[in-house]
């Protein structure tokens, strides 16, 4: 993955993807550094999974029986928003726990939704068995070529928009969004921290044991940053490029939700709100005058669960 | 009012506001036309107001009783913001109607907030006499030059972003923010077009008058657009720039706020929607490839029923 494949990526996106934009906070607003803040949960769906699930339709032959996906959530969400946009069918499969709210949303972009599984992984067996019997072509999370190098975008778009920062802020699920942005930012001044709850160190424990392993997710924020093990591609991109990985707590994330509303009205999930978080918990503490980044990456949140955060946390 | 008094009032107020970002939707997005949305409810406080709020303190001798103002609302939470910024006393009054949530908030930035009154009116016979009683400096909410200076600059920083635009459609209140932006863009190529709820049409209603007429607010948006009458200034300005006011039921408002959380993860109040209502409900119809602006002006609503807007309207 290189910073060539992710201009590529960006040419064919282009089209459907939003530029979203940046907010830039100067020095005295959150500290003596600049920030730049990407307002990445303006994004189609409300986070930055269409990029991916974009590049991927774009640069692959996608059979008559279309594509699928096993998620819940945003890559769901995504995923059938993309196959509409390019008129593929969409066989998106979601565990028994999912949000029925969430679920209607993917129903909304006209996906065949498949509930069934009691967790995610369950839900992907399902998957993998209607791509084996119909062709279909499955499109991964966050581990593949075309995803990472989809979600990279977001770092050359930024840098566009905001010059050369210092360092970005990312939060990290599967990992996906931020191996693309360490994969822009290779060799070039830009540090990239990831950031994960406490209860979810995916990469945080994959880079201590020098490869991915299994962790259980338990956080919050686990229904958007709860992968169970950081991805092979992801892992190989982020020992060489991300600078580490910190983590925080919870409450830490449920104070940047609240924060983020009160100053700023802007709307965010738990996961969303983590990179903000580990700068206003000093998980994350810029030098004077540095340069910040801060990629806010999601808003997929129920207005009542985040008036409960915002009016309690 | 020219657009010198605007390039002026923007040097004032830079430090203390912020450049909020614009979201450009190319041709496609939402019909044969591109449109900048200026996503103006980041600003400091919910609203554009503290623009205005700034300029005016930082135009006039402040005396040491301090600043004044009559608002429940974004005014009152503008004023008493930019007190607090720049160490000045602030005494808000705010009627007996007024909504607790925001009382509070006025109360947060500092402010000395006294509540009496039945409604707006009789808060600002308050205000009056304690201005008159401690010598306190009074802010008006829209209808004095610094005020529609302040936030003129809104016109002035969007053109700087998004280059000329053929038209922009701004939600009206007391006028303050149309009559600035109208003073910006005067004998120049952009058209700007009022958006008035039929149950405010305040200014709508002066024009056709020939003079500022009062009338009986009765609208959703009537906490923030809900003045009984224009402005004489506003009215001035207005006559001469305005190229006209277009009216939306408060249906069309309800379906702006849901198709803004829906699409867009933007929360906003419904006099922040106002604008993107008349596109969205054909009150205004641009041409094919007219660049159409987009003010997105305030997001001071509660969650729990900006909530029931969205699931409901």
């Amino acid at each position: 993955m290189n910073a060539a494949e992710i201009r590529l990526a960006y040419d064919r996106i282009r089209p459907h993807v939003r530029q979203t934009p940046v907010l830039e906070l100067p020095v005295g607003s959150l500290g003596d550094f600049p920030v730049s803040m990407k307002l990445e949960y303006l994004q189609h769906t409300g986070s930055f999974k269409p990029r991916g699930a974009f590049n991927t339709l774009l640069s692959h032959d996608i059979p008559a029986a279309g594509i699928a996906a096993a998620s819940g959530g945003n890559h769901g969400a995504a995923a059938a928003y993309a196959a509409r946009a390019l008129v593929h069918a969409a066989d998106i499969f979601v565990p028994e726990i999912s949000d029925p709210v969430k679920i209607e949303r993917i129903r909304s972009y006209g996906a065949n939704v498949h509930v069934g599984g009691g967790d995610y992984a369950e839900a992907l067996i399902r998957c993998d068995a209607h791509c084996a019997k119909t062709g279909a072509f499955s499109i991964h999370a966050y581990d593949a070529p075309a995803t990472i190098a989809g979600q990279g975008t977001t770092g050359l778009e930024w840098q566009n928009q905001s010059g050369e920062l210092d360092t970005v802020l990312v939060a990290v699920g599967g990992g996906g969004l931020i191996a693309g942005i360490a994969a822009w930012f290779a060799g070039k001044k830009t540090r990239v921290i990831g950031v994960e709850p406490t209860g979810c160190p995916t990469l945080h424990a994959a880079l201590e044991a020098g490869a991915p392993i299994e962790i259980t997710p338990k956080s919050i924020a686990a229904d958007s940053l709860g992968a169970r093990s950081a991805g092979g591609l992801v892992y190989d991109i982020a020992k060489d490029h991300i600078d580490r990985v910190v983590l925080i707590e919870d409450q830490a994330i449920k104070d940047a939700q609240k924060d983020l509303w009160q100053n700023y009205r802007i709307a965010t999930e738990p996961g969303g709100a983590a990179a903000y978080g580990a700068l206003l918990s000093d998980a994350y503490k810029p030098e004077p005058g540095e340069r910040l980044g801060i990629l806010v990456c999601g808003a997929n949140v129920q207005l009542p669960a985040l008036d409960q955060t915002v009016t309690k946390a």
